[in-house]
Order: structure tokens, then C-alpha cells, then sequence
């Protein structure tokens, strides 16, 4: 390739002609065609704030899954849930689950936290410095708030946690955000907040940085299981000893074995949550809906509890301890990704733990439908002496 | 809503009048439009394998990033990176990013090692039976290897890592998989594996599953970064001192400084790497390439490593230990998908490393691009008396 | 061996007789010789509370190293410190660090948090059932705090931490308490607490358990890392250039190089800490001074932070999470126990953080001690041309 | 204090009067009494090895616990194991275990695994030039291992494992050492190794160290409990319902109950295993037989797993991966371990598996007791509407 250069100025022109003229030059440059890139119906005139150097799109397939019957406080109902993926098997395998646990009743969903972090850290000349400036945070808490809510409507600033290490204090700031994801409001709160600090610190700062790590951005993290990251949000259910034979030829013993087998394989393994495979259905409807795809990386996190009842049937639960969805802002309002949005009744102010809800009771969905399929594959094709001994 | 069901017998028709049949039904049961979803430019008869229930697209905004200048073995010269998002900034950030280390000379990829895995486990009636069964998987390697090769070409079953715990033996089958990610691959082969296993060990199996999650699919785990999934690449640069100065307004020691800062965070958060965001690079390169989004779960894992050389410049390398990407198969063959796969001469045969290399020297332009933003923005922002402090 | 059982109603028998009555049965079931571990110079009526069938004693070599320089808000000046243990180069080692650390002019400590935990588990019919619990425990928390103190003097509970997963709510109480450990104290004090709950709450509690394991008792976990486990203490030196020339023959340099090098080995092997063995000091340390071994679990981990400073000096502290440390009670009175926590005046009344800061310092001791070995070793040893490149 | 030294020259110096020179020294320095700690019965001339600095002893309390049943390849019979502790409860908590599977008929173990290891790190100009080196060393195993094993007779190199990261790698050299524990013994080998590796190895390495800190050595990791330090043993027991109920008044489904809500709990909280308290029998078993009790910190990771069988009856098994016992130097010679040690004919050449099953099966005991207790306590105190809900 030569090294020619998209000219900077263009980078935010977000016209029609600009993108065409954009891709012109890849087809040039990579010796390519970029025809189906340029076929887009929506009208880039909406892009600013989400992509530079507009070019044209990628079509991502997308398929419906459903319905799922949610017995949630904020979704109530059957919805079909939209999934962009290319993986094939996995609406299907999501849309099986959703079959299994509506003839169950429903998956019964609660978001039992909110917030979203960031968090700076302070350096000093010593780590009792850095004990004294923690002392002078806690005092003056209400200032911070004040001076960190200047900047924004909908963000409040909850709390901040301390975590001391070295001569240095991490804190972090958690904020509820309303119906959006918040990680821009988050970081522009806690910028004022800084500057308040800074100002009005009657110590010697010695560094300052606006993130020291423990927001644990675009990754997962123990903390992040702990504290919340996004919402929490618990999906549950009890399926019936006699739907499993039904639909899925199993039965709650051999599921339950298959999961406590994957949990001790996934702990020997240092996996990061005991789920099987939450991050299928958030990154499909994460796409379909217009989140932040990376965050998937965060909201990908479950703990995953199951017990079989006296009754001999099989409670099954999903908690999402970091899923960060939004209902508004971001990619949410983007032609394709708003209409997903719209037609779970999901768009716009008071959506987000509506979405929440859904995203939760999905994932449960895709658990129980995978876990099923392991389990029956194994019935069906292994050793006959195997099966013998099988619970 | 309604309990009205989508056809069960539609699931697998890809024709347009399907997709339209399945908007509408949306559209109704949504009280809902989905006029966006429904334009879609290439023909969805080469949709089967990547999604069923197919209604429409998701058009995710595309930017072009770069040049890029890549050192590598498979990838080398300049190349512009596609990246599907909505996250403003995003593509800006890196395309300064991948300025700044073309000016430096380029970014420098090796991949150090390949493997996909499948991880069965084993159940017995007590420890010894495992051991016996593992004593025996190791003496009839070759025999397993024939009967996991039957059910591909380009698979190749490199080693069986086995994993002791309880009265169960799990097994790590790692194959190549040529340009392939090679999940499914790996499934069939394993299956077959099994088959042959279970077929003829002598002993008495109590179980057997064909996943233990000791393939970590789809969630990160200590053992995909210390054995590897997908690919092991590593990117690797040197940042002269003058130019960190001239076009980040920063130097190596106030990089490195926040670097320090930020790992002893995620060291005490409990982060699962010590990267800053290379989840956004990978999950925009994904979706504009056809990889499996969800394995952004699996690909952001990162093992930074930086230092200030004798000579006062800054060399910075990120490892990523588990990368899963493809050029062949999967979504990559989707029109879109493709033309951007192609763009930098990455579609089909043999070109799985040069995109893994691609990938990695763009994540690693993210990092340094990010991270200097953080630190240029407490540089220009910041209390007076607190920049006299720094290093 | 026959099946000839200790007679159990000699369990709490503490006399000399009972003591040489268990000896003489163990040597006739084992044939062996219980010689010297009858040799013990205390009055057994002491032990009531420290062990059951008591029947004599290991003798443990001591040793002292340092003297050790401290500048703590507690422990101000030098210290002989007693260490145990069958390691050789411990004592010499640490003794080694303590003269770097006294000619540099002393490890400065900070105690920066304080609290034992007790973690009861509730489980409810859903998770909107927990979710109810935990505010009614947020409204209720003086009332269950009365209830808690009611079983202790010197154990005060500071807060009550909520961590929701599944139907279950685990609650995680932190005290202070004072110069004991404490373990005890806060399970007696959370079992009452717990009993005021279960008589008062007005809802259906389906299950409960003192402990759901959030206390990680007798183990390491990032949640302590994360919110301290006894006392957190920070132990902070800067290393003049010089001294590590004279007396260590290294630099600053080849130090940090090794730091680092080790840093990202332990990052890669999931190591749960990335300091290098305060293990060898704590455990030396606790058996000489009678706290609880097994809390070497917990307490071995740290938190290392290093920095070149722009003087060329080597700043480098040590984070101690969660140090379990008593001045009273469990093992500190024991004869030889005492006379140890004696010896630094360290034992009864008000001396728990004053312990907890000369362990600290004499774990950074260690660690630099050791990282000046590695390196130094590689200095005298490896390859000539080797030598030529290092920084 | 006064600044006055121990004179270095004494260091090395194990006589009697030494050590009464010591303690006098410490009494005068620290005003206090050494009377307990110079009442010891051994030969001090034995101490060469174990301690620098003797001064006296610690004399721990020594009980004994059992008899335990164990049904292992090595240990088989029943012992009374040695327990050196200070804390209250632990021997008596053991024993009711010890009594609980005796009467189950005893404790099946196995050993599944044995290394210990060494792990130096290699750094190269770039990530290919540390690649190349890794080819060079698999290619040159046979001379490696030679080289390495000139330097004992009871080592062997297994093999070495290859870790890369940046431009470095990382090399875990796994040893067989007989029956001791080996840190030392793999330390001389792996630098005898190193220097044949840079007196042959034709391309430039640029620097290297003898420890990258992937042996993990003092501290727990996730590599430990993959591919074992020191031996890797596996405890099994089938508790029948009728000896739960009997003996410790509970249920197979109450104890489940529990384990469950105990193993999500250590899951979210980021505890580094699955059991209770694996650290205290380790711990005390440690102290009294002469083993490095710093080890706890590696040696105290489990895995436990437990079934509910199809007869109902209790299925508990713990999997120590990591634990790291000796039979034969280090402290095991000294004159109270070593009895310790023969008490259970447990000392000396080709014992230390034998020891490794009596340690393992003496943890599920503290396990199953610590279990039951924890349950029963809520049997019996909580509130009476609760029990009626207890599976």
C-alpha cells in the first residue's frame, strides 16, 4: 500500500459523499470493492457521537428469539428478543430455551443494583498521606457530589468506595444514570469532582491520574462481581421435572451433573464466572440493540446457582453481577438499533432496567437450553454401558 | 402481547419473503416498525450457518482506521482497519494511535502459538479409575488423534493436556485449525474422539461429558492465558522519547506512571488482565470482519508489558493469549464481512495470522493512544502545583 | 495399628500425667519414641483453649533477626524480631534486608484499616425475597448491632456489608476487635446478631448459615485484598543508589527489571499476589508469637509497589492486605509465645498494631532482600556478553 | 533500644553457650525474660541448615488426633496424627471428623501428580528472538536435563513448559525430588541448567533470571492448582445417611445445602479454592512433622466436590494440587518433628507419599467436621419456623 492518508478534516464529515469519497479510497488503497458496505438506509446525518471516519455499514443478520415470557417488575409479558450474530445454532438454541421456561411460566427477573464507576487515583508522598486525604474525602463528600453533579441531569453520585495500596488512594465513584450506560457522564462528574478536590485539597497532592484501574473499564473483574457494574440483575426459575423429559429428554439429576462437573472444571481452569455461555446472547442482543459491543467483556460475568427442589424439580438462576445496558444514548437511538429497541417497548427514558430484565431472563435461556443439549447429546450417542450407569 | 408463535417450519427459510413474513409478525406483535431492519443489500440464501430466524440487519456504523504500519510475518505494510461501533471516539482514538506508531516505525506482530480446544470430562467410581483412564488416554494417543482426524481435513489434534480433580479426568484436546476458528471443528472431532474412547477403554466410565469447561468457551479464564486459545500474538514497539513529546504532549515516565498506577488498581480489583481497553478494538474488528462477537469474552485478555529503555524511549508490548479470529468460515463469508475482511487482504486461505497480527497492532495503538490521553488531560487539566510533582 | 482409641474424657485432661499417659499410647501404637516431645518447660494447666489431648510439645528453633528499624505510629525504633522455623537462610536473609532497610534509615509502617469478619448466608423463596431482607437489615442495623455487642466488650461491629447472588443474600459483618484476633469473637457476636434477625425479621426466611463463606476464613480471596482482613498495613522505604551498590552490590535498575519480569510471570500464572514471599516471613513470625498459623492463608498476600524515583533512589513498598495479628489472646500467652511478643514489646493491651507494623516492616525486609538476590546472583554468574546488555 | 548488634561472626554459631549469649543479649535489648525459650532438649549441633541466629525454641502444643482411617497406596491402616496448633477446638474438631469417616471405613486416597519446580525467565530483543529460544530449548531438552541433573542424585527433570509473554520467556522446570520437598534441590539444578542453556545457546539473550516467579513458590496461583506443586492427592469418602444422622445429627441434603451456598459465596467473594478450612490441618500437620510452614500458602488451595449419591448417601472428596510434604531434610530431622514424624512411620526415604495421603485425608476430615458443624449449629439454635423449611 502506499501511504496515502484520509485527509484529517474529513474524519467528522458524515455526508453521503464523504463516506462514498471514503470508500473510494479503501477500494483503492486495499484493491477491493466495498459495495455492500456502502448500502445503508439510515441517514448518516444521526452518526456524530458515535463514529468517526464514516464509511458505510456492516450488515449484521439479524434473527428473532421467542417469545420469552418474563415475570419481571419493569418487563411483564412475552417479547421476542432481537439477536445479531453470525453464529449459527444460536437463535435457535436461545429461542429453544425461551420455548422450555415459557411452558414453565415464565422467568422471573430482578435488578437488585445500579451503577456505573469511574475511578482516579491519587499518589503521595506516602501512604499516610494518603490516609489523610481519605479522612478529608469522607468529610467533604457532599461538596464532591455537588461539584460532580454540575456537569450532568440524570447522573447522582451514589457513593465513593476507597481502596488504599502503596502511598497511593484509589477512589471509586459510583453513580446511578438513568436510562443510559453513563460511562461519559461518569467521566465527566468525576473530572469536576477531581478539579474540586484539587482545588480545594488543603494537602499536597502528589499525582493524579482521572482512572486508576478499579472502574475495571472494558474488563472483567472481581470487583465488578462484587460492587456492580451496571445492574445486577437476578433471572430465575423452577422447571418442572416433567417438561425437562418432555421437551428437552432429560431430567433435573443429569443436568444437575453436567453443571456441578463444568463448575469444578471451570474453577480448576480459573474461568471468571461458572456460567456456560452468557456472553451468546448479550453480545448478540448487545448488537441488536445498539450497546456498547465491548462491553461485553464486563457484562459477559454470571453466577450461576441451581439446586433440584424436594419436589424433584430444577431451580435454576442467573445472576448478571455487571450488565450494562441503556436504553437511551450511545448507539441506542441509530435507525436499525432503535427499531430493536422499539419493539421489545425497550426505547428511550425508564427502558434501561426494563432491558435489563429481558437481557437476564435471555441469558437464562441460553444456559438451560445449552445445558440441556450437553446433557442429551450424551444420551443419546455415548457407550450403551454408559448410560447404565448414569443418575 | 399475544402468544402467537413464528412458525416453528419458517426457522430455516432464508428467502426475502420470509424475512418480510417475520417483520411483519414482529411489527405486529411489537406495535412496532422495522423499515430499517428490513434493508439489507446482499442475498440472504448465504445466510444458512450463520443465523435462523433471519428478519433483517443490524446496521452497525463502520470507520475506517489508520494506516496502520504493520511489521509483521504474515502482515506487513500499511493497512486500513476496519471497526464496526457506535462508541464515539472509538475509531478516532485509534487511528491516533496507530499515527503515532507509524511514525515510530510500526508496530512489530509475532504469533507465538495456535490451538482451539475442546475439553471433555470423565467420571469414574473413584480417583484411582481416573488416573488409570489418564495413564491409558496417554498411551493410545496416537489411536484418539486418528479418530478425532476423521471428521476434518484441516483439523489438526496436536496434544491432550489432562487435568486431575475428584474421582472425574478432564481432557484439553488441542487442535490447529487453519484459517477456521475452529470451535464447531473441534466439537465434531472430540465427539468422534469420545466415541472411539468410549468405545475401547477397558475400564468402566461412570460419565462422561463433552464439555467440561475446561475449553473456557466463551469466558475468560487463567488457563486460556497461560495455554493459549485461538492464537498467541504478540505486538510489540519502541515510542521515541521526541515522539511522544511532538505528538502526545507526554513522556515515557508520565506514561509509565499511569501504567503502574493503573496495574497495581486492577491488581487489587481483581481484573483479569492489565490492559487498559483492548476489548473495543477487538469487539469493532470483529463485527466488521465475521468473527464471533461473543468471543470478545474470550479475546480481550491482554498481558501488557512496558519499559523505559537505557535510551529514554518507551518500548511497549501487549500479548494477547487468546485470540480467536478467522478468515475463513463462520460470519466471514457474509457480504459486508467480507468486503471488509478484504480490504486489507485478509479473506480466505491462509490468512488467519495476518489478520491475527492486524488485530493485535491495532489493539496495541489503542493502548498507547488511550493511555496517553489519560495522562495528557491531567498534563493540561490538572492543579498547577500538582504537574511541578511529576516525574 | 489396633483400633485402641485415646479415651475421650481425657480431651480436656491438661495434667502432666494425662500429657505422658498420651505419649506413652502413641509410642506403643506407632513402636517409635515420643522422647524430646515430652520436653516442655510451661505449666500445662495453661492450655485450656489453645488445644485438646494435649500430649507435649513441638520445639521449634528460633532465631532473631535485626535488629530491624521502624518508623510506625506504633512500633518507633529497633527490633530484635523472632522468627521460628526449620528454613535455612530465613533468619539470615530477613536479618540481611533489616541492615539495608536500618542504614537507609528505617521502614516506615501504617496500620490503615481494621476489621475481623463473620459472613451468615440468608436464602429466600426469590431473589426479590433477599432483596427485601437486605433493606430491612440496612433499616434495622443499630438494633442488630446492640444485639451483636451484647456478646462481647472490646468487639464493636463497624458495618454490615450485602452481596446478593441467586435467592440468597450474604451478609458480610465487620468489627473491630481490638488486640485479639477476634475470629471468635465475631462468630459469637454474628451468632446472636443472627438470632435478633431471625426472631425479628417479619418475613419468611427459607434458610440460613453462619457462614456462606464471604468471611473467606483460612483462605485468601480478592474480597479481602479488596476490603481488609484483619489489619491492612502499608510498609514504605526509599533505597539510596548507593546503599544498594555498597551493601547489596545491585542497582535500582537490575532490581526493577526483576520486579517487573516477576510482576508479569505472576500475572500470567494466576498468582494471587505479586509480592514474592512475605509467606516465609509471616509464618516465621506468627508461630514465634502464637497467632493462629493456618492465617497464613490469608495473610501471605501483599501488594508490592515500586518506583525508581527521579533521584535514582529505589522507593518500594508493601501492601499487607488482610494481616491476621494479635497481642492477646489465642496463642500470645503461651510461655515461649509471650516471651516473644515480650521481647518487643508486643504483648497484652493495646500492642496489636504495633505488631502488625513490625511485621509488615520485616516482611518488606525479606522482599528486598530476596529481590537483591535474584539479581545479584544473576550479576556474579550468568554469561559475560549477558552482563554487557543489562540496563 | 540501643543500636547494638548481634555479632555476625556468631551467626553460624550453634552451641549452648551461643544461645544463652543471645538470649541474654535479646533480654538486656528487649528488658525482658527468656526463660521458656532456652528450655530445649535437642542437640543444637543439628541445626546447621534449619536456622541461623539460635537463640531457643518455641514450644508449640502438641496434640495428637485420630485414629484416622486411612485406605490409601501408600498409607494404609489407622494413624493418630500429629497436630502442632494454639488454636482451641482444631485437634478436637479433626478427631470428631477422623471418627465420622473411621466408622465410614475410612479415607480412599490417592496421589495423582509430583513436581516441584524452578522457573527462569529469558528476556530477547523481541518477541521472535524469545520464540527461537524456545525452539532451541525443546530441542536441546536431553542436554538441558543433563546438565541439570549433575547436581543431584534424587531430582530428575520431568520436562519444561514454556510460557511466553512480551519479549520474554518464561521456562517452568518440573522436578521429581524423592522425599523432599525439593525448593532447594530444584533451585541448584535449574541454575546448573541455566548456565549450560547461556554457555551453548548461539543467539543473544538479554537478561535473564533465575526466577520469573511462575514456580509460584510461597504463594498460591491458578498454575499450582493446574499443574501441581509438589504433590497433587485426592481425598474420597462415602459418608452413609444413617452415620450422619447418628453421628453428627444432620442430613446428606443439609450439608449440601451449605457446601452450596458456601461455594457460591467463595465464588463471588474471589476466594482462591472451594474448601472451608484445608489451611488448619495443614497447618498444624506442618508445624509438628518439620515441614516448611511458609508452604501453607501454596499448599492450602482445594477442590473439593461432593455428590448427593442415587443411594443417597454423602460422596466428599478434596483434591490438595498443590501440596508440598517431605519425609526426609529440610526440618524433618530435627528431634521432636522427626518423632512426630516416626509416630506415624512416616519419616525417612520413601515416605513422603505416605505422608501426602495422611495429610490429605486428615483435610476432608477437618472438612466433613467443619461441614457438619456449621449446619448443625443451625439445627439446633435457629428459629423454629426456618427448620420446618430445610430440605
Amino acid at each position: 500500500m502506499s501511504s496515502a492518508r484520509i485527509p484529517r478534516n474529513k474524519e467528522n464529515d458524515y455526508s453521503h459523499e464523504a463516506a462514498a469519497m471514503r470508500r473510494a479510497f479503501i477500494e483503492d488503497q486495499g484493491q477491493c470493492r466495498l459495495e455492500h458496505v456502502g448500502s445503508y438506509s439510515f441517514d448518516p446525518a444521526t452518526l456524530p457521537g458515535n463514529i468517526e471516519n464514516f464509511t458505510g455499514v456492516v450488515q449484521m443478520p439479524l434473527g428473532y428469539a421467542g417469545p420469552l415470557r418474563v415475570i419481571g417488575e419493569h418487563a411483564h409479558g412475552e417479547f421476542y428478543v432481537p439477536m445479531a450474530t453470525t453464529e449459527g445454532t444460536l437463535v435457535a438454541s436461545y429461542s429453544r430455551g425461551m420455548r422450555l421456561t415459557r411452558e414453565a411460566g415464565g422467568v422471573t427477573t430482578t435488578v437488585v443494583d445500579d451503577a456505573m464507576q469511574r475511578s482516579p487515583v491519587f499518589a503521595f508522598s506516602d501512604a499516610r498521606g494518603a490516609r489523610d486525604f481519605g479522612n478529608w474525602i469522607s468529610e467533604h463528600f457532599a461538596s464532591i457530589k455537588a461539584a460532580a453533579e454540575t456537569t450532568t441531569r440524570s447522573g447522582k453520585l451514589r457513593n465513593i468506595e476507597q481502596y488504599a495500596a502503596s502511598r497511593m488512594l484509589y477512589l471509586r465513584f459510583n453513580y446511578t444514570t438513568g436510562d443510559a450506560a453513563g460511562q461519559n457522564m461518569c467521566g465527566k462528574a468525576t473530572f469536576a469532582a477531581c478539579r474540586w478536590i484539587l482545588d480545594n485539597y488543603p494537602g499536597t497532592i502528589g499525582r493524579y491520574f482521572l482512572s486508576g484501574n478499579m472502574d475495571t473499564d472494558k474488563k472483567h473483574s472481581q470487583l465488578n462481581t462484587l460492587h456492580t457494574r451496571g445492574k445486577r440483575v437476578i433471572a430465575e426459575i423452577t422447571l418442572p421435572r416433567e417438561l425437562l423429559r418432555d421437551l428437552m429428554r432429560t431430567t433435573p439429576e443429569a443436568m444437575y451433573a453436567a453443571r456441578m462437573a463444568s463448575q469444578l472444571g471451570g474453577l480448576m481452569a480459573g474461568a471468571v464466572h461458572n456460567g456456560v455461555h452468557p456472553a451468546n446472547g448479550i453480545a448478540s442482543v448487545f448488537i441488536a440493540t445498539g450497546q456498547d459491543e465491548a462491553n461485553v467483556a464486563e457484562s459477559h460475568a454470571s453466577l450461576v446457582h441451581a439446586e433440584i427442589t424436594p419436589e424433584g424439580d430444577y431451580y435454576y438462576s442467573v445472576t448478571l453481577p455487571s450488565l450494562i445496558v441503556a436504553s437511551y444514548g450511545g448507539g441506542t437511538g441509530l435507525a436499525t438499533q432503535r427499531e430493536c429497541l422499539e419493539s421489545m417497548g425497550c426505547y428511550g427514558a425508564g427502558k434501561a432496567h426494563k432491558l435489563a430484565e429481558i437481557v437476564a431472563a435471555t441469558v437464562l435461556c441460553g444456559e438451560v437450553s445449552l445445558g440441556a443439549a450437553v446433557v442429551s447429546e450424551e444420551w443419546v450417542s455415548s457407550h450403551d454401558e454408559l448410560g447404565r450407569n448414569r443418575p
